[in-house]
C-alpha cells in the first residue's frame, strides 16, 4: 500500500516508435504508474494501449494536463512540438520528460529550463545512451583518471536512415553523440564548425550527411559523422587519451567497450634535434563485462526517483539545453559554409 | 640482348622504409634495371644493397645524376627534399618518380611539373593505391555508371602512428585518400575546409589528428579523417551513390571491396505533403574477386612502360600537383580555424 | 465473417521461454485464433496470458483436449513429455505442433507419426530454422544445381549454454543443425558416429560437449559441433560444393548468407604423374538480400494453412522422426565410444 | 672472433616454400652460419641461394653429410623422405631439425628418436607454432592454474587448400593443432578416433576433409577439424576451462589471444531436485599484448642454443614422435570407419 502510494503517476504523449517504448517501460517500472496515453492518431492510440487495460487513451494533450492525478508527462512527439507541449505541461504543474532533442531551438530549450526552475518541477531529457552500461562505464573510467588527458573523441553514427520529415540528420542523430560527449566531459565546447550536404530532399534543404567538429579549446577535439545514406551501419565511438584509450562499438554483440592500454609517451630530450621524443606504448586490451539491461528502463526509474526524492536528473534540462546549443551552432555553421561558431 | 637493351636503367634515392620497397621492386621488374642506390647514411645504404651485388651504392645524390647510364631516378627521401632533388634530376635529364606527396608546397609541385614539361621527361608521383586492385575496380565501377550519381565519399585512415618528423598527419596520411578521390573523380574540389589538433608535438605545432572536408560544388562531399593517435587501426573508404554504394576496407584479408545494391529512391509526389517521397532499397551485396598482386610492382612497371612508350603516367605530375593543392588548402584552413578555402 | 470462420482455433501447452513465443505468434497470426493456454505453473500461466484477455488460461492439459472448439494444440513442454502429450492430443482429434525434438525416442516419434496418419490429422514439428530466410535461400540454391555436387557440411553451434535439465547438449542443440541438414538434403545419412563428454553434471552423465559425424555414403560428410561450455557464441554453417560453396553465419546482423564462387576443378591428365590435376578457382562472393521476417511467424501461418488446405507440412512428423533417429544413433554412438551406427 | 667461432654451421635440405623460410632465418640468425643448401631441382636451388653468395648450393644430399664443417642439417623435404634423410644425417654425426611431421610412420619417427639418442645428437622437429607468442602465452596461462581444470579443446584449421601430393589433409594440417595440444598438455591422449572423406583425389584415397577426436581419459576431449575444401579460411582454437577459457584466433591482426573470465560453477545442492546446481559466470575479456616476432626466428635460435648448450629442444624428437603416433592412430581410425584407437 505504502509502495503503491509512492508510485509516480505518469502520462505518455506520442504513441509512435519511441513512445511505445516509453509506454512499455513506464508500465513495467515499479516506481511509476502509467495512467494515460495521448496521441492524435486514434488507430495508433488504440494499438499502443491494447495491452494495458487500466490506461486511459486520450486524443487531446490538454486533457492529460487537466487530470489532477497525472504528476508527470513523458513527451515523444515531433521535435517542433517539444517546446510548446513541454511548456504547457510545466505550466500545468507536471514534471516533464522530453524526447531528445529537448527542443528545436535554443530559445525553446531555454524557456523549458526556465519554466521548470520557476515551477520547481523536474525537467529531464531522454538522452537514453547516458543510462546504458557502456556510457556509464566510460564515465567511470574517465572520472577515475585511468584514461589520462583527453586528446580526441571521434564518433561515427551512419546507416541507411529512417528519414525524419521535420528535422535533418544533425538534429536526428547527433543528439546521441553530443549527449554522450557532454556527459563524459561535463562542459560545453568553445566553438563548433560543421559541414553538411542535401541529396534526397534538396527542395527543403534537409541535410542527410554531416560532419561536426567541436573544439574544447585545450587541444581536445571531438568530431561526429552523422549520415542517413550510408550502405553500412556503423556506431563507433573512440576516446583517445594520453594514458589509455576507449573504443565503444554499439553494434558488437558481446564486447561493446574496449579499453586499450596504448598510447604515446612524450618526453623532453635536450639532445634530440627537435627537442621532443615520441614513443609508442602497446599494451593489453581489456573488455569489461557490462550488464545487459535496457537503458530506457533505468532512465524511467531515474525519472521517478528524481521526482520522489527531489533530486536533479542526470540528464536535466541544462544538459538538454547544452546539446541544443551545439546543434544550433552546428546548423548555423553548415548554412555559413563551415564558419566556426563560438558558443 | 634486345630485351636487355630496352630495360630502363633506374637509380633509387633514399634507402629508408619505402625506398627499400622501391629497390626490391625495381630489381625484380623485367622492364627495369637497378643500377645505383643513394643514401647519405652509409650503414643503411650497405644494408639496402647487400642482396644486389650489381647495384652501385652511392652517398651523394649528385653522383647519381652524373651517371650517363641512369635514365630515371626514383626519390624516396624526406618530403621537404622532394622538390629540390626532383628538379635537379629533371634538369640532369632524368625521368623522375617521386614518393608522395609530390612536394611540400604548391610552388614546388608546380615547378616540378613545369620542369618535366620543358625537358620532355616523365614525372610520376608514387600514389601507390591507384595501382592496387581495389581502387582499380572502384574506378571501373564508377566509370561504368553502375554506382550512379555520387552523394558522398568518406575515408577514415587512423592508427597509432608512425610519426613523420618533418610533416604533420595531413601531409603524411591524407595523400593516400586524396589521391584515391582524385583518381576516382578526376577533378579538383571547389573548396576545402579542415580542422586539426596538436597533442604530442605542440612545440612545433605538428597536427596529429585532422578532419578534411572537400566540397565538389554539386552536392558531392568528401571527408577524410586522418589520425596518428587512434588505439585501433581503421582503413575504411565509402562511396555513396544513388544507385549503388561501395565500401573498401583495406584491412579485410579476403573481401576488401563490397558493392551494396542499396540506395534511396526519390520521387516527386504531388499528393505528398512535403512534395517528395523517399524510399529505401535494400538489395544484394557483392564482393568482386580481386587479384592479389603488389600495387608497387604494377606502379614500377607502369613507370618503365611510360618512359619506353612515351605515355603519360596514370599518376603524373599533374595528379601530384592536384593533391598538393588540396593538402595546402587544408593546411591553410586548419591554421585559419577551419575557414573554407576555394581552390 | 467468412475470414474469421476459417481461422484455426489453437491452444498452446507450455508457457515457458519458447511457449511464450508461440503464444505471441498464434495471437498475431490472421489465420489462427488463440483460445487457450495451458501451464501447470499458475504464476507463469497468468503472466503469459496477461496481454490476451480473450485467451483462457488452464492448468490441466486434459481440459484443453476436452474443449471441442480447439482444433489444434501447440506443445512446448519438456522433451520427455512430447510423445505422451502429443499422442493424447492426436487421440483427442487435435492437430499437433510439437516443439523440437519431436520426441525423446525413436519409438515415441514413430508412435506420433502413426497416430497422426491413422487419425488423418496434421503432425508438425517446430524445426524453426527451416522457415527462416537463410535456410530457405540455401535450399533454393542447392536445388537449382548452382552449388554442384556436395562435398561436406559443417555446422558449429556453441555458446555458454542454457542447460536443459532433462536432455543433453545433443538433444538440445543438434536438432537445429540436423533439421537444416535433413531439409537441405532430403535423405537420411547411411551412418552416424559421435563423441561427447560430461563435465558439469557427471552424476547424471549429461553431455555438455559433443561432435556428431554423419556419413551419407557417397563422399558427403556432415559434422556438427554442439557445446554448452564455449566462452564464445558461434553459429557457423558451411556447405562445400564442387561448383560453389555456402557460408551461413546466423550471428551476422547484415549478411547472414554468402555464396562463394570458389572451388576445386579436377581434371584427368594422362601426363601428370599422379593422373589427376587439382586446380583452384577463386571468384566473387555474393550475399543475397534476405527478408527479415521472424521464422516462427511463417511457421505458425504454415501450420494453419496445412490444416485448412489439407497439405503436408514442410516439417512434418516424418521429418521430426528422421531427426530423432539421427539423435538416437548419435546418443548410442557416444555411449559406445564412438562406434559408427548404421541407420 | 669468439662469437663467430661459436656459431653453429648449418645446411638446409629442400629449397621449396618452407625451406626458403628456413634459409632466410638461418642466414639472419646471429647464432648460426648457413654454409650450404641442397635441392635436387637446380633452378630452385639457384634461386634460393641467389641472395647468399657465401652459401654453397649442392644437388646431392650426401655431399652435405660429407662436409665436415656442417654441424647441423635442417630438412624441409617431402614427408616420406623425412625418416631416411634424417637417419642418414644423424648417422653422419649431424644434429637434425626436421620439418613437421617428424616422419610418415611411427616406426620412422621412433627410429629417428633412437638414432639421435644413440649418437648423442640433437633431434628437433619444426613445430613452428610452439615458438609463437600466442601459444607461449597460452602455455603460461595454463601452467599458472588461471584457466583451472580443462574441459575441452577445439581447433578448426580450414581453408581452400594447398594440396600436398604425398600426404592427406590429416598429415598436412593436423600436425599444427596436435603439436599445440601436445605442448599445452604435455601428455598423450588415451585414445583417438577420426573420420574423413576424399573428394578431389578419390583414386589415391587422399582425404581432404577430416575430424579428429582425442580423448584424454579424464573428461578432457580435444577435437580438430582440418579441411582443404573450405571456401573460408578459419584458424580458431578454443581452450575451455572451469575457471577461464581461451580463444586463439590466428587470423586476427591485433588481438589473437583472448582470455574469457567466463565459466560454469557447479555446486552440490541437497535440496535441488537433480542434486546439482549449474550457474554461469560472465566476466571481463582480456587480450594480452603479444610481441610480433616471427616464430621461426625463435625456433632457429633455440635449435642453435640447444646444440651449443647441450639442452633438450622444446620440440624434441619425443614431441615429434607423440604427434606422429596420434596422426597414425587417426589415419587408422579413418580407414576403420571411425573405430576408436587406443594409444
Amino acid at each position: 500500500m505504502q509502495a503503491k502510494a509512492r508510485q509516480v503517476a505518469v502520462a505518455v504523449a506520442g504513441a509512435g516508435y519511441w513512445g511505445t517504448n516509453l509506454i512499455r517501460n513506464f508500465a513495467a517500472c515499479t516506481k511509476t504508474r502509467l495512467v494515460a496515453v495521448c496521441d492524435i492518431d486514434g488507430a495508433r492510440l488504440s494499438k499502443a494501449c491494447a495491452a494495458y487495460p487500466s490506461v486511459e487513451p486520450v486524443q487531446e494533450f490538454e486533457s492529460l494536463l487537466r487530470r489532477s492525478d497525472v504528476e508527470a508527462v513523458a513527451i515523444a512527439t515531433p521535435v517542433r512540438t517539444h517546446a510548446p507541449l513541454g511548456l504547457a505541461a510545466l505550466d500545468a504543474g507536471k514534471h516533464v520528460l522530453l524526447e531528445k532533442p529537448l527542443a528545436d531551438s535554443v530559445g525553446g530549450a531555454q524557456a523549458l529550463v526556465n519554466a521548470a526552475r520557476q515551477n520547481h518541477l523536474k525537467l529531464m531529457v531522454d538522452h537514453t545512451f547516458i543510462f546504458g552500461a557502456p556510457v556509464r562505464r566510460m564515465k567511470t573510467l574517465l572520472d577515475s583518471g585511468e584514461i589520462g588527458e583527453l586528446y580526441f573523441i571521434d564518433s561515427v553514427r551512419i546507416n541507411l536512415g529512417l528519414f525524419q520529415h521535420d528535422v535533418n540528420v544533425v538534429w536526428d542523430l547527433a543528439p546521441h553523440d553530443l549527449s554522450i560527449i557532454d556527459h563524459l566531459l561535463g562542459r560545453l565546447p568553445a566553438s563548433v564548425s560543421a559541414c553538411g550536404a542535401c541529396h534526397t530532399d534538396r527542395q527543403h534543404a534537409i541535410e542527410d550527411v554531416a560532419h561536426l567538429n567541436l573544439d574544447f579549446g585545450d587541444g581536445l577535439m571531438a568530431s561526429c559523422h552523422v549520415n542517413w545514406l550510408s550502405p553500412v551501419k556503423i556506431r563507433h565511438f573512440i576516446v583517445g587519451g594520453n594514458k589509455k584509450s576507449l573504443v565503444y562499438n554499439d553494434l558488437e554483440p558481446a564486447e561493446k567497450l574496449k579499453v586499450y592500454d596504448r598510447g604515446i609517451t612524450i618526453s623532453q630530450d635536450e639532445d634530440a634535434r627537435r627537442g621532443v621524443l615520441v614513443s609508442y606504448r602497446t599494451g593489453d586490451v581489456w573488455s569489461p563485462h557490462l550488464e545487459q539491461s535496457e537503458p530506457l528502463r533505468s532512465l524511467v526509474r531515474h525519472f521517478a526517483e528524481c521526482i520522489r526524492d527531489d533530486r536533479t536528473p542526470l540528464t536535466d534540462g541544462e544538459a538538454g539545453l547544452r546539446v541544443v546549443r551545439i546543434l544550433d551552432a552546428a546548423q548555423r555553421s553548415i548554412k555559413a559554409q563551415g564558419e566556426r561558431m563560438t558558443l
